[in-house]
């Protein structure tokens, strides 16, 4: 049961919103083994200062449509398929709402199965 | 020093709101082993679109009732014990504020003693 | 990339929560192993109701000013680590914006390299 918080800045559409979250859910759904229906998602609009981010750290620049995307889920997978989730991700949040890969930072915290 | 977040739709008084937060904290020192006092948590109040859930996931109906309730805990808790404080929970917020059993989604984030 | 969520009672000046972003960035690069650039925070300010603490726990007195610190790192440092960690933020907060040690609640949830 993967726990998925969004959070951005303020001033998006809730078109725009929406697409992030569909995308979040799709790539858990199709490359993180989350059955369909498994969705529990929160998104936070943060105001200026309330999202602080370094705009170019490690020669990437990022911008203010950072998203940073915060997924509690099971400890089990293992790497390979975490790298295919965030491919996969990225992806989909390029194509909609058209997100720079820069631009979204996928972090997990895995817990168990009996969490 | 478990942390506790809340997260729910805007709309209930702060008396609803309370009693989830007080079930939560009762459950935690009665059912896992958090001594009383040790009561840290953080309530969010989601506007529609920023709480997003499948109403029906493997024959469970939620409604907008649904609470997210995601605690960070040291991991140290066996399974048993787990399941304990599900069940505790969930009595206590069936009893107040009057939650359904399916409207109550709890994570846990393990972490270690010196976390 | 450690994630910060920092979580306070609404009502402080913008240069507060500043500084408080700040210290926590600055004891993460100089004590805990984080990159210079590796900054990527979100900051909540709550209404009364919405951080809830119990004032006098194991003798500590809490107040109104009390800052929860939850951060997502990974997994590899130390005990040691920590602790220096813990004690750098502690100190850089009391200096800037001057909060009581005891207002300071600082959590970690690990995480691995491949999160």
């Amino acid at each position: 049961m993967p726990l998925a918080q969004i959070s951005l800045l303020r001033g998006k559409s809730p078109e725009y919103i929406r697409a992030i979250a569909d995308g979040v859910y799709q790539a858990l759904t199709e490359a993180y083994n989350a059955p369909v229906g498994d969705r529990f998602q929160t998104i936070r609009q943060l105001a200026p200062g309330e999202l602080i981010y370094d705009p170019d750290y490690l020669g990437v620049h990022r911008t203010d449509d950072v998203v940073f995307i915060h997924i509690t889920a099971g400890r089990w997978r293992d790497t390979a398929t975490k790298k295919a989730f965030y491919r996969r991700l990225v992806d989909l949040l390029m194509a909609k709402p058209g997100l720079r890969p820069e631009d979204v930072l996928i972090v997990l915290s895995p817990n168990d199965r009996d969490d």
